[in-house]
């Protein structure tokens, strides 16, 4: 993956991030743990776009390597693996919420709650702040 | 590429989103225009991460599809035919800043250019709205 990277850097800061975590998948996974809080393999297995189990193993590994992710054991049970957002992780925040944003706007089936995003349009900053403050919390 | 897209439909806006442009490539093509002010096939394929053909073919109908980008003769050139974002598409336009911020943040070899990054943290909004207003002018 590193390579592949490599291969394709431009020097482009778009080019860069869709490099890094631009994959579909990669990115339900970084939603996953940023707004359903999800931490385990097997509760990102329950998202509704049912993820494959060869390309969560693959995007995880990939999120690992690109440090967007950090996996550890949980303290409570030591056979099952954690999976957090690093500091880099947790600044994608902004990203998803424009996307948020941008679908509650266009999509007219959305299930974008009402309440969610009128907290956004009063006060974006804080929407993230305390988004990122919840990962953070949690580690 | 419709009935992929219903396939997938979740409700969920950031599923949304990556279902109508989260493709690698078609953020590239929405980035060319916005930024680059490209708008002409050719222009797209000059670009550094040199989009194969048949791919720039396929991306470009899914974003018309999606009503993300218009496609319109050149009115100096017939034989031309150009390519601009609609509003729709034009409002990838804070994702898309989202998107160098966190490049600029975490890329050691990014070539942001420092004063644009200076002019987004000044004034993120008055930012994105000089890069709309310069995709509307295009029209």
């Amino acid at each position: 993956m590193v390579k592949k990277n490599k291969a394709r850097c431009t020097g482009c800061p778009i080019s860069y991030a869709l490099d890094t975590f631009g994959d579909r998948w990669s990115l339900l996974i970084v939603r996953d743990i940023l707004i359903k809080g999800y931490q385990t393999y097997s509760e990102f297995q329950l998202s509704d776009e049912k993820i494959a189990t060869n390309i969560l193993r693959d995007r995880l590994r990939e999120l690992e390597e690109f440090g967007i992710i950090t996996k550890s054991k949980d303290p409570t049970n030591g056979r099952r693996v954690l999976y957090k957002l690093t500091p880099k992780g947790a600044d994608i925040a902004p990203l998803i919420i424009e996307m948020v944003r941008w679908s509650a706007k266009y999509d007219p089936d959305t299930l974008a709650k009402e309440s969610t995003l009128k907290k956004i349009e009063n006060d974006k900053e804080g929407f993230i702040n305390d988004l990122k403050a919840r990962v953070k919390q949690d580690k």
